[in-house]
Order: C-alpha cells, then structure tokens, then sequence
C-alpha cells in the first residue's frame, strides 16, 4: 500500500522535504481521545536537530491539526496532521541535482519516477518525513499508555560505543523507560553517553558519519496479540521499522546471537508467578509463534551510519553516465541514531496499536474459554 | 491479513499438522503459466525430511492443485493447492497436550484461542504449514525465472560452522545459484556442508538442536521496485521472512556490521559499466531508499534452533499451573536451517512477484521518462 | 482483491464449475464456535436446484472442513471448506466452445484471461460457485444469530408476480423472518408463491428464463455499524452483492423511488419508544450517513433472468469472428432467482460480520460516552 | 478502510465541514502527469452552489496542493490536496446540537462516535467533504482521457421530471458527453433542464427538498477491465458510489427494469463490427461477468432528497430522549441532485482508474494469448 499502512489505524504520510507541506493522516482512531499536544511537541523536539552533532536546518516543526478533533478530543474520523516547511535552502542542492549520491536513493528515485522526483532535500526520501510520523507516533503512544502499554528505545551501541542493555523483566524495564523518556541523549548509562557523543563529534570534524543499534521495549501487552503467519508480531513490527529510513537490520530478543546457540540454551523455561504465567529467561523477545506471550518484547534495529558525508566520492552524471567526483554540500548529520530513537518508539506504536486493535475485536465478540465450558 | 498476504498475488494458507490437509490458494496469478509440475516436487522433496538430521515423520506430500489449472495452464483465477495430511501420531502429543512446551506456541495459541487451538503437532503453527508456501513459492519462482529474475539460499552459519559468502555481482551469484539448485545440502562450499552436518549430528545426539543465518539472493531484479516508506522492499521482505516459523532476525546487504562502520567505508560508489548502473561495493544490498538499483538483493536470515528438544525443560501445566518437567516425545528435527532454505526462496519469490507486478502496473500507464520529453 | 473480501473475516473463494473442487477459506473466524453442520447443509440444499423449475444437474454438494476446525470448534485458524464436483458433463459445453454466449462472461473471460480460462460450465463465473459462499455464509449467520442479528431474504417480485413486503419494525420482521426460514420457496405471501412458481414454469416451456426482485432484512444490528465514507454500509453490502452473478441492482430502503418524493414525505420522524432511539418511518433502510440507526436494514437486490436460454441466438465464433447461431444444450434454470435468496443472506452475512467486528474493535478500546464525562 | 480506498491510486479523504480544512490524499499517481490546475477548478466550479437553487454558503474552495508535485508536474509520490474553510457559520447549528435531524447521521454520528462527534454543519459527515473528492476526480479523468476512456454523468431525473437517456454507442455517447461537459445544468434535453429547474425551484419555494436519478456512461474502457467475484466491476463502482451521501440506490444497464424481462429480451446479441467485438443492445451495461465488455458501462445513481428542509419535523433531544419539533436554520439546498453529477463522474474515475491500472500490471508480466501459441 505504499504510504499507507495499518488495519485499523491506518496511516497515510506525505510530504516532500523541500515540498509546501508534509504531513500524516491517522483513520480509525478511537474517538474521545484527549490529545496531549504537549506530549506530541516534545516528541517531535527529541526528533529535532539541536547541537553540533546534528544538522543545521532548523525547522520549527509547528504542528496543525487540520481535521479529527474536535475541542480537544479525536472525533472518530480522519485525523490529519500537517507541518509546514520553511527553513529550505534548496539552493544547496542544484550542484548535486545531476550527481547521484551513493547510498542515497538518487537512482532509484529516478527509475521508480522516470525523473520526475522531487530531488531537492531528498524530496519524499528524506529522513525529515519522520517528523509526521513522530506526531502521529505521539497520539498511538499515548492511547497505549492508556491501556498500560509503554514502549522506549535507547542506543544500544554507535560505532564501537556500547549501552547496556535492558532488564529482563517488565517491571525492571519500566523503570529504564521512565528514566530514558527525560533524557536528550537516550542512553542507560552515562558513560555510554559520552562515549557516544564523542564516537559522533570525532566523525563530524572528519565529514564522516557513524550508524548503531537501537534496543527497544515494548511491556504491558497482554499476551495473545499477534497471528501466527503472515501477521506475526515479528513481521508486522519489521514491516513498520523498515519503513524508517537507514534501517538496514530487525531483530528480536536473542536476536542473530540465536545462530550459535544450542536449543537448551535458549529456550526459555515456563514458569508462574505473581499469578502470571511467565518465562525464566526471554530470549525469545516476549514472541512465540508470532503471538505475544506476556514478557517484554524487545527489539534491536540497525541503523546504518548517514549516507550524507563531506567526504569526496565517486559517483556519476544521471543524464550522461559520465564518472563524476561529487563533494556534497548543505545541513547534514554526522549520525542520525541519537534522533532515530523516538522514531523507532513512533512507528513501534503504530504496529503495536494496530495489532492490539485487531486483539479488541476478535476477543469482543469471541466465545467463552474452552475450559470455562466444560 | 493474518493468514493471507499480497497486493497482486494473493497468497492464503491454512491447515493444521493433523488435520485433514494443508493448503494454500494463489489469485491473481496471470492466466496462461504452464506449471512446471516436476520443479514444484521438486522444490517440495527439498522441504522433506529425508535423513537421521531431520524429523522421523515422512509425509508423502502429494499436492492436488484443485481450482486455477486448465490443461496444464494457470487460468487466470485461483489456484488452490492441497496437501493430505497422512502420516500423523497424534498420540505422541497427548502427554504434552497440558504442558506448554517452552519457546513453541503452545501458551500464546491458548491465549489466542482461549484453549481452542488444535494443539496436536502444533496445529497451524507447525513447520509443516510451510509445504503449501513452498508449493506456491515454485509458481512465484517459475515466473520470475520466465523474467530473468534468479533467488537461492544458502547456509550461511550453522552454529559454529560457516560457509563462504555470495559473490558481489549479479554474474558470480548467477553461477553460485545455478550450483546451488541441485545441492541437497544448500552451502556454497563442500567443507562446510561437512562441518554443518557435524555440527548438527553431535545436537541430535545430546538431544539437542542448533539454528544458524541464512543468506539469500534476488539476481536480475530491475531498478525501480519497491516503495519509498510503508511498502518498501527491506519492509515486504521482511514482512513475509518473519512469516516463516523460527526465523528471529532479518537484515539486508552489509546487515548489522553497519553499525560500527563509517559512511565513507560503507556507501557504494556509483559507477557505470556494461551499459549498466552499478555499484562499486554492494553493502546496502541492492536496496536503496527502500526500492532496488540493480544490483543483487542481498538478505539474511536468522533461524533460531529448533525448540522441540529431547532434553528435559521446566514449564507448567496450563491449566492448573504447576510447576512440570517436560520430556518432549514425537519426531522432531535437530535443525530445520537446512531445510529452511527452500520455505526462504519461497516467500522471497512471493514476496518478489507481488512488488515486481506492482511496478509493472505503474509502469504500463506512465508518462514517457523527464529528459526524453525535453 | 479479486477473489477475496473483508477485513476481520477474510473470505476466499476458488474453484471451477468442472474442476476438481470448488471451496472457501474463512480467516479470522472467532475461536470456539460451535459450528452447526445441519445448518449449513441446510442452507446449501436451499440452494440446490430440486424441481422441474431449476437445473437438472444434481449435484451432493458435500461439504469437507479440511482446515479450522477442531473436535467440532473453530479452533481460530483459516477455516477451509471444500465441495468436490461430480455430476459434470463437460461434454455439454464442447459445441458452444467457440460460440460466445451472448450475456454470459465468455468474451469478457476471453479478454481477461486471453482464452486459457476454462469455459466449461461458464468455468470459475458459474452460479455454482455460490455453493461455498453458501457454506461460509451459513456460519456468519450463525454467528451474527448468537449476538441477536438476524438476516433474511423473500422474493419481492419474480416477472411479473409481486409479494408483499417487509414489515417495519425489528419485532414484525422477526416473525416474517422465521416464518421464511422454513420455507421452500421463499415468499412471505401463500398466493405469490404460485403466481410466481407459475410464471418461471411458464418461461421454461417456451426455453426462456425470468428474474425479479429480492427484498432483504438484517434486523438486530446496533446502531452505530458501519463508516461515513468509504465503507459505508450501503457501499460493503452492495460490493458484497454485486460479487453474486446476475445481481444488476442493488438499492436500500425506499431505493429508486426516492427520486419523485419530497423530502418532507421520506424524511424518517425520530422517536424513543421503548427505551430506544427510532424512526417513525425506514425510508432510509435502517442506514444514515452509511451507519446502522437500529432500525431494520432494508435491501433490494435486482436479479438479471438467467442468460442461459434454449431459444436460438445470434453470436459470433470466439476465433474467426464470423456471425453464429448458437442454440444452448446442457442443464439450465429458467429462473434462479429463488435459489439466490440464500446466496444473498450468505454475502450479506458475511458483509454484516466484517463490520459488526469492527465496530467491536474501536468500542472495545474507545474512551467513555462524551456525556458521561460531564 | 474506512475513509481510505483503492489498490493501486489509494485515495484518502479527510476533514469536517466547518474544521480548519479538508482534503484528500492521492497515493500511487504515476509519476510524470501533468496536472491540468484549470481542468479541477472548473470542476469545482460545477459542485459549487451557484444560484437560487442552491444553499448560501459560498466557498470559494480554493485547492492547495502541498505534497506530491514538482515543477507542475506529479512526482510519483502522495499527492495531497487541502482546502481551507472559509465561509463558516457555525452558530447556525447551536440550535440543532440537541435535537437530532431526522434522515441525518446526526444519532448515528452520536452512537458511533459516543458524542464526540464534531456536529457542526453535519461534520465530517457533511456534503463538502465531497469538494476534494471532485479535485481528486479531476485528476482521475485527466489520466483516464489521456488513455481514451471518458466518463460523464447527466440528470436522468428529478423528481416527476424526466431527461433522454444516453444513446447506445460509444461514438453517440461520445458526443453527449462533450456537450454535458460544457453544461452548467447537466441535462442532456433542454426541456428537461427547464422542467428540473422549475421543479427544484418549487420545492424550494416550500422550504421541501427534492431527488433523482443520474445517468452515467464509462465509454472507451477496453474489454477485460474487473473481476469475476468480489472486484466485479459492478461492486467496486457500486463501493465508491455508495460513498457519496444521499445515493440510496446504484444500477447498472438495464437496471431495476430486468425484474420484469424475458431473458429472449434482454440478451445482448453478440456481433463483429468495425473490427470489434460488440453487441446488438447493452442491457447489461457494458459488463458481462464482472468484467467489461468494451460496450459503454451505464450506471443509474439514485440519490435521495436532502434531508435539511426547513418544514419543521419531528426530533427528540439527543440526550433527554423528549420529543421535540425541529425547525432547521442554516443555508441548505433544496436539492443536491444538479451538484452531485460532477462528484460522481469524480468517484466513477476513481474507480475505473483503479481496476484499470490492475488490467495494466496483469497483463504487462502475462502470457500470449492462447490461441497464438497454437
């Protein structure tokens, strides 16, 4: 479906970076819903760029609520966010509208759109297009968090700089997410924050760049949501991530650790307790056969380091296919992972709401347990 | 969709392990397709168990193709395939019937389906249910073959154990694919088919199971397929990857090393050569801003190690939660990773084929390329 | 998408008239349904042509759950039904093979599949492929039946022969519906039923064929089922209907003869009675602004005479163009309007459903009633 | 989908009558049309409320396009289009936010929304939402006639006033259509605009309301266009209709008046002229199957009369349930039926395009025809 996604809140974005507008539009939300409009704001100001390690195009991000509420409450029908651009300096990309960037989606933009492309700032590929997804993130976060579902994303390594990682348990993780939603620079610890900060600095005074993983949680969802094939927990949750760009790589709980372990080392033992019915160990992410099983789900996303580097590359014209050196100009960010945090938590909550939508509705009209009818 | 995917071609599955059969239904096939009946068994003899690595249980696997075939034709509307369920030991599961097997579904389906589930050899979440996408990935396969578009899988780690790598170009991986389609044990390189089968017969041995990485290959993929965010290629191959049971990571090209890479080791020099678009290096994997550019789709795959083990597991009676000792009975497989290539061609075809009629459908409408109507 | 509809409850059909099998999956069924066997093969014998007034192609229809079903529940997973064919006499169909039946779908067929469908029997366009619908409708009755929603169809008029109509209010048409149930041939007036019987009788001994009218009722459904725009109830239950071959008009309430009245005359006065929001008057066929008000769903539903005739008609040669008389052999009804009134509660069910669960979705996670928060 | 539809141009509708703006988003556009501004605002201009006949609110729906076009041209990526509200009287409705207005959405709204609905000017629910419709309908037609396929829509009736019907042909309804086009009162006999006029004239007069019937031709699709069961050309133009407030009844061909034909009279002869495959009459409106047959696609559209007149009625409180008497304030139209031509001519397109792009893609990856590979 394109820009398009979602069963129940269904998802349309918009919007080219050097374009009038960009923007998103959520159908299917529940109506009632009081929007924290200081919530979705400081969302989108986690998103921003703001220090030396970011880009200098600074965009206010001022967001309008064009349609779907209604004195302060969603109306039930289409809610349509919109954010202006306005700090555009399109000037900066004349020298390099004939030079395809490597690692960029110049070409391929060009053959899907014969050309036509909007190729100022990236147009639709831009990273700034994430913008509308944070604010509409913002709303699925929060009707999360009213059902008791949170979500939180650190950076779990930027180049060689490691995070620890998160607890095993939700309680535990609830904790780390509450800590993390007031940090600027979203790590667990302190020293892993410098490390990172300094990791990033040293590849900016050089014009080069630096990508990471990122280690997300999602706790509270019950257990039962998801299906078991081409609607897993996992396929869902990877779709919506890899429509982020620069994500190269998803995974879930033990992850690609899983190649050279044993059976017995990670299976996960069952046990109750606290009246729940829990695993010893989650290797597993909190999925089994597709389907929620009650633990934290955790997920790891790679993001590759910024294509977009001062450093000289070989490249070609795209009219003429003749070898070109191409030396970019303009804003950019020696890495994005520090931002693409709160992306990752956005779209996260979108699957997540999605999914657990289509859990309401079979559940609400389903039959009693098996064993309450015996 | 839960169990049906697909924009142009439409893929549903159903069945249980020990139910009457399993199947799956294709619309919108294009009408006149003459199936190759012989690459479908095929494909379907690879999915088999055939020796002490694998299951005990020996389906025959027959498939009756019983709507959308006319005198060997597709005819335009939907092909319904059906495999009989035949050699079932139901038996073998009434010991575990209540207890949850650790890492397998059994509690999430009970959640799910409130006790309903068809739990005997885990019902629609068995391994089994991938005979029917294989018997549909040939289809999906023949027809891109017809359209010069190549996939295989290889084993890329299993446990310990490590085959070499795809070549960089669509050429080399050509040869490696065509060598690789009449292996019984799909690696690139004869040791470490030995060193994997060892590997995987010392875990039989102790009861236990292994998993791995696998690594495929799309070859001969036009520029120009694919989305730039809800739909794009990394985002609709990871969604049917996830579909197969046991698969707990998916990455693309140069994968989650780019997370202590620079950019200016890992961008891809654009250069043109054989009248061609090209890459220097390949690490975004043929993918750039979510649609291809010509060069080879690179994917890997994790597929943890099989949960069903003969070794003794802590869980808990699901009724009445008391802490149990599970001793698993019935005929499972050590590793499933070298029979998992297959089911992996198969839903990357599938996957492939819906995205590559997609651009067919834009392209067949569009205006002329910009720079021609100057 | 072809061959399969809905969103909660995927339905997929397939097969052809003289194929090996024609059959349904039903994806997203609640676990735990009890699935009422008599009552679908009931339905389907309401379908079957039993008389001198229908086709003499007899065929057992038994129906095979291959998939979804377990110890007698549906155990959440796709629910696969399968009606194998028998009495075929393909043979029938070899003259006509190259004669285009006028009104039929042979050229349409011919220019969609590019001569590889198979023609025999009219192929996969064949009434008989209502059979699952039939089938799959029969437990979305069911369903819909255990949450107080009831669905029935009578013949308005057949030619020229009328019935008379639906009561207005939920509680009048409760009892027109039970009383229909039983009925073989399904008018609500005694004396219709033989002017009816007498002019398909009539048509078929001069080798014509006739159509009519089918009123239809949903009653039970609560208010609020159903979207402002796009899936309207009015837009899902006609895509629904026109699926059903031969169906050239659908309208709602008072349908066409909206177009020469006055506002004033079919505006529906609201009411509360009975503790309950209603209307004075239906007009509007239970749906404003394409949401249910509660009140009953009033559907018209127009059926073309059947194409199938005995008298001599002008066509042409599917190849060679060149002007042919074409004098239909084989088995056909002379009306199959009567027939179709199960196959219209079937997709209507089936169209209910989807929309009833999602209603349940949104209300299950929906904030409290504006008022109540006062 | 609720507000969202289509497979291959997905149109996304947004906005509430008297909220900051309303729009739509078109997604999937090939890239490289040149937008033809003129064309949608004189297709604007025709839903626009003009005259006498027509309500007060005088909207100057000025179109913004914000995404999805560069340098005049589409780019391939959303396309969203936004119109600001302007002319807004919203203390108009004070008086009505209690009493719910008979034949409105009003208690639907309030049921399906539980009161957070927003209610003023009839919301989201409200006539105007179909302005962007028109914009995203202009866009439709203009690709469509680039490929040959027109659609144009005449008032077939207006309460007891009747006009001529479309003629038979492709080349006769050619012409019609090119003088409809130019039309402001889109009638096809001039009388006929007269006695319309003069019938919503006096119902106006009365403070009543009118409906009708309108007529719409597709000429210029090639044969092959739909499918057999749940995409029948029939359910999706009859979908995208049924979205358009006020439509209660949708026909195609012969329509309703098949209930009391032979099937010997309403067959469509089949015959060979003008190197094409055509038939001698076109009761079945150009569809056979599902599919069309490449003779012109006839639609009957029934709408409804406005509800808002402003005779007083009957109404309860939407909260205390009293019976009350509502008289209704505001600037409503006596009928809509003149201005809703343009809206369905606009859905119609969108309709088409987007089954035909599906033929595209289906056949650009098909097979020869069968009898060429003999």
């Amino acid at each position: 479906m394109k820009n398009t996604i979602g069963t129940h809140i269904i998802c349309t974005i918009f919007g080219e970076s050097h374009g009038d507008a960009i923007g998103v539009c959520l159908d299917g939300l529940p109506a009632g819903i009081q929007i924290d409009m200081e919530f979705m704001k400081a969302q989108l100001e986690k998103r921003k760029a703001k220090d030396r390690i970011s880009t200098q195009r600074h965009e206010k991000d001022e967001v309008r609520i064009i349609s779907g509420l209604f004195e302060g409450y969603t109306c039930g029908t289409p809610l349509t966010i919109m954010i202006e651009n306005q700090d555009m300096h399109s000037a900066d990309y004349d020298a390099t509208k004939y030079r395809l960037r490597p690692s960029h989606a110049d070409y391929t933009a060009d053959e899907k759109y014969l050309g036509y492309q909007d190729y100022r700032g990236g147009g639709h590929f831009s990273g700034r297009i994430t913008a509308p997804l944070v604010a509409a993130g913002a709303i699925a976060l929060q009707i999360l968090k009213d059902h008791g579902i949170m979500i939180g994303t650190h950076m779990e390594q930027c180049h060689k700089a490691k995070d620890t990682l998160f607890e095993a348990t939700n309680q535990a993780i609830k904790l780390q997410l509450e800590t993390l939603a007031n940090k600027e620079f979203p790590t667990l610890n302190e020293d892993a924050e410098a490390a990172m900060r300094s990791v990033i600095e040293q590849a900016a005074q050089v014009g080069d760049s630096v990508g990471g993983i990122l280690e997300s949680a999602v706790i509270g969802l019950p257990a039962g949501v998801g299906e078991p094939f081409f609607d897993s927990l996992e396929s869902v949750i990877a779709h919506y991530l890899y429509s982020v760009p620069a994500v190269k790589g998803v995974s879930f709980g033990f992850g690609f650790a899983f190649a050279n372990a044993y059976g017995s080392q990670v299976n996960d033992a069952i046990l109750f307790d606290q009246n729940k019915v829990q695993t010893k160990t989650n290797h597993n992410g909190g999925i089994n056969g597709g389907i929620s099983n009650g633990m934290p789900i955790i997920i790891h996303t790679c993001i590759k380091p910024t294509p977009s580097i001062y450093k000289e590359q070989e490249t070609i014209d795209r009219i003429s296919h003749e070898a070109q050196i191409l030396q970019i100009q303009g804003r950019h960010d020696p890495a994005i992972i520090h931002r693409a945090c709160v992306v990752i938590d956005s779209v996260l909550a979108l699957a997540i709401l999605d999914l657990y939508m289509e859990r309401c509705a079979s559940l609400s009209i389903q039959a009693k347990r098996k064993e309450e009818n015996l």
